[in-house]
């Protein structure tokens, strides 16, 4: 089995590791999984051969054999399906990991996503600067909720799972406006999943590609 | 085994089936689950009771024996494990379908939501107007690429699944902007969808809570 996924060839973060084919590699050093990587170019993601794998233009996408998927939630959950290590055992505990998955992209991330579409999309309008405290209390509302569920845990429903690795992932992209850093059980949280070796080798992988010199 | 869900007392919109029980309930009717509902009002759903159960303070969760889940795309996907009906039998088709469950949730929905929160939160704000066709904008991008992915089919992958159920969903939130309209496929689509005998049992039953008299 050859597992191959896509990565930007050059991350618009610059190696920060917030596009989501850090999501789908730390799950794959989590389980143990080697994988290869196939760098697409922002013109080649809009192009039809990158469109059939992905219809909506963006990465990761995931290949094993003749399977394809697309969607970091999707691949992340299939691959701690198949592997131990991201998923519990007992059914109940299973489903509520899954929960925190869901939670992760659908409850948390979309108030961060507008955050950082307020400043990428509409950081020159007019509006910028009275809008963005609004969108940033939308998040920190989240924030606190979220924070208010951890209290003191280390994760978010017993051992280290699939929901809490797509979590930290979410949070990751609410560090650079600061408002992670208001939370410090939740920067704790993060800094904990950071330090996993699986996070860690995951970042080193999609740090050397984005840091690597300019094929000329 | 008994199958509680919660609803709002009354839905913001009146009945119209876009409060996030309705997918629950489509889901269970899909898989011919009978259930029970518990009604929370908006004051209940932000006391410590509720919180107890959906740390967001939202609707719906889902109670069944000793399992409490909340998060929507999650309780659907619990329901579509447990039940026939809902994931394909074969192991990439599934997977597949999964992704698609996903993919509204974290890729179609969050544009959606943000045209949702400009018109609720911020409709009466100076810069509506001028940001307004920005926002709807970001919106017709993913359905211009979910239009094409779909082409003439009924579904999104083969036959119907839990996939489509989210997707529909998801769509139905855009309707009211007239949006839906522009994409003849997607507003088919979606018709199909209601179309599904579950499907009405769902929104007859959520009306039914959203048009009765007050008690008083």
């Amino acid at each position: 089995m050859t597992i191959t996924i896509t990565a930007f060839e050059r991350s618009p973060d610059g190696g920060m590791g917030l596009a989501r084919d850090t999501r789908v590699r730390w799950a794959l050093e989590e389980v143990g999984q080697p994988y290869e990587v196939r760098l697409v170019s922002f013109r080649a993601m809009k192009e039809p051969a990158h469109l059939a794998v992905h219809p909506f233009g963006q990465i990761p996408t995931y290949e094993e054999d003749d399977l394809t998927l697309f969607e970091t939630g999707a691949i992340v959950f299939h691959i701690a399906e198949c592997h131990a290590g991201l998923l519990p055992d007992d059914a109940n505990t299973r489903a509520r990991a899954i929960t925190w998955m869901f939670a992760a992209v659908n409850t948390v991330e979309p108030p961060i996503l507008e955050l950082v579409t307020a400043k990428i999309l509409e950081g020159d309008k007019p509006w910028a600067k009275e809008r963005m405290p609004l969108v940033a209390d939308r998040v920190r509302d989240r924030m606190k909720q979220l924070a208010a569920r951890l209290g003191n845990g280390d994760w978010l429903d017993g051992a280290f799972s699939a929901g809490d690795l797509m979590m930290v992932s979410v949070l990751l992209r609410v560090r650079p406006s600061g408002i992670l850093d208001e939370f410090p059980n939740l920067a704790a949280y993060v800094a904990r999943g950071e330090a996993r070796p699986a996070y860690r080798r995951a970042f080193d992988a999609q740090l050397a590609v984005n840091t690597r010199p300019p094929i000329s």
